[in-house]
């Protein structure tokens, strides 16, 4: 649990990687990202003139024994990775914070979407297993409540704090207060927390349902398991297919999902589909699927 | 006039700095700002690792003789000048933009608050002299509104826009949309030239009450010439004199006010006094300026 002098709040999880790289990453450092992952981040990395360096990622998440010796940094979505939905196994989770010891490198861990959880077992950030000060967290209202707020914060470790709040002063001083007080009123009347919960109920509803029309599908595509969020992933047990074709004709059929292989950096990656359930009513979901499974059997 | 695919929207005066250098300064280059200066723009511009040259201020602004040779950039408030308060002489701001042309340089204008003008003749921007693409003017509602809003913008030569939308996209994305969707309507409903005209009403009668409070102290104290803004300046005639004093004797009597030497960033700073009066009621005002009197004539 962060206290208030932990937490450093910014417009959106965006910003708050720009103020991380900002203060961690020095031109021409190696930074390790999941691939496929968030190319949105791969790209803000790259305006910081790091060199940045895809990792796979498999069904335990982000293969950590792949790490590269020389990263000063890598950037994961250990709940629900971007774009797999993978949560990341303890297994994994250990592996990476040892690496991260051996190679005093920086584990910055963006926590986009799990809000929404649908397992029974509690899902922990990958933070909380730091002892080391190496974790830094970034968490965002964008998925909660809406992209255009622009609110996010970051739970550093307390060596990088003071740093980053200079980073942030430099660039946006304190950021809109205007948003950022209504925000706190609303955390702190409980609506924050009430507003998850009756959301998480009503995309549950349409996340069963994506899941029972993938069950039809099941000799195809494969799920992804995955325990939060506001998409589901599936991958082509058969490797040859290609996924951009698939989302292709989907899209004909007015249906609109994305291929795994869209977000690939350098890896080789198992094509495969991810499913958003977060703009869609769960009344038009098993029509949607059944479009989609024309689609995946043309 | 700029039409609306030449402005770039921005979280602030500070943010739109923050994107220009981002776009326009490497590691290692060179860049000029005016001494006395605006430190936080300083320091952002050290964070992206430039070298930061101060060059000299004079009563007609910027002495464009002085500008390194090397300067990939230079930060200007022409309308009025940060601290001093100087409205920079034609003669100079054609001598900056020639420097830019021979120089292959970019001229950054921040006219952080020249909408309130006290003057009959029209304060134009430095960029209506640009023929060359080669000033970026960056504007704030920080001070015709509230700094709390982050709400500002930049209005490049074209052929920077593409890529600070880039640069603001990988940031911040849109930005707070709520904000700007409110602040659109302020504008185009007049809200906000109906406010400026009020508030400049206002700000008058205190600036006018600041300088009658100076004219007592004439022997001690030169006013600089300036017609916009919300702060006047004083210089000693006494180039030995010590501002920070006098500003801590003021201090002493309630009267804040700061000293041009505190803005010094490394050249000779001709000592003088900075009187604000956004934050202090007209009736306030003469008392104010005889406690002052008091503390510049201990």
């Amino acid at each position: 649990v962060a206290s208030a002098e932990d937490v450093v709040v910014t417009a959106g999880a965006q910003q708050a990687l720009d103020l991380v790289a900002r203060v961690l990453v020095a031109p021409g450092d190696v930074v390790a990202v999941e691939d496929p992952g968030y190319a949105a981040v791969h790209r803000l990395l790259e305006t910081h003139r790091a060199r940045v360096r895809g990792v796979p990622v498999d069904d335990e998440g982000l293969v950590a024994d792949a790490l590269p010796d020389r990263a000063r940094l890598v950037y994961l979505t250990p709940s629900h990775q971007f774009p797999t939905g993978v949560t990341m196994s303890m297994a994994r989770r250990s592996a990476v914070l040892r690496w991260a010891g051996e190679h005093d490198a920086v584990v910055v861990e963006d926590d986009y979407d799990s809000e929404y959880r649908f397992a029974d077992q509690p899902l922990e950030p990958l933070q909380s297993l730091d002892r080391d000060g190496r974790v830094v967290y970034v968490g965002t209202f964008s998925k909660s409540l809406l992209p255009a707020l622009r609110a996010g914060f970051v739970v550093p470790p307390r060596s990088l704090t003071a740093a980053l709040r200079e980073a942030k002063r430099v660039t946006t001083w304190e950021g809109d207060l205007t948003t950022q007080g209504a925000l706190a009123s609303f955390l702190a009347e409980g609506h924050h927390a009430a507003h998850v919960r009756r959301a998480t109920k009503v995309y549950r509803v349409r996340r069963d349902r994506v899941l029972a029309g993938l069950v039809g599908l099941d000799d195809v595509l494969r799920v992804v398991p995955s325990v939060a969020g506001l998409h589901v992933c599936a991958r082509f047990r058969d490797e040859s297919v290609d996924d951009r074709a698939v989302v292709a004709r989907a899209a004909a059929r007015g249906v609109f999902v994305e291929g795994l292989s869209t977000h690939r950096r350098e890896q080789p990656v198992r094509p495969g589909l991810a499913i958003g359930y977060g703009g869609i009513d769960a009344d038009a979901v098993p029509d949607a699927m059944l479009r989609l499974a024309a689609a995946v059997r043309p």
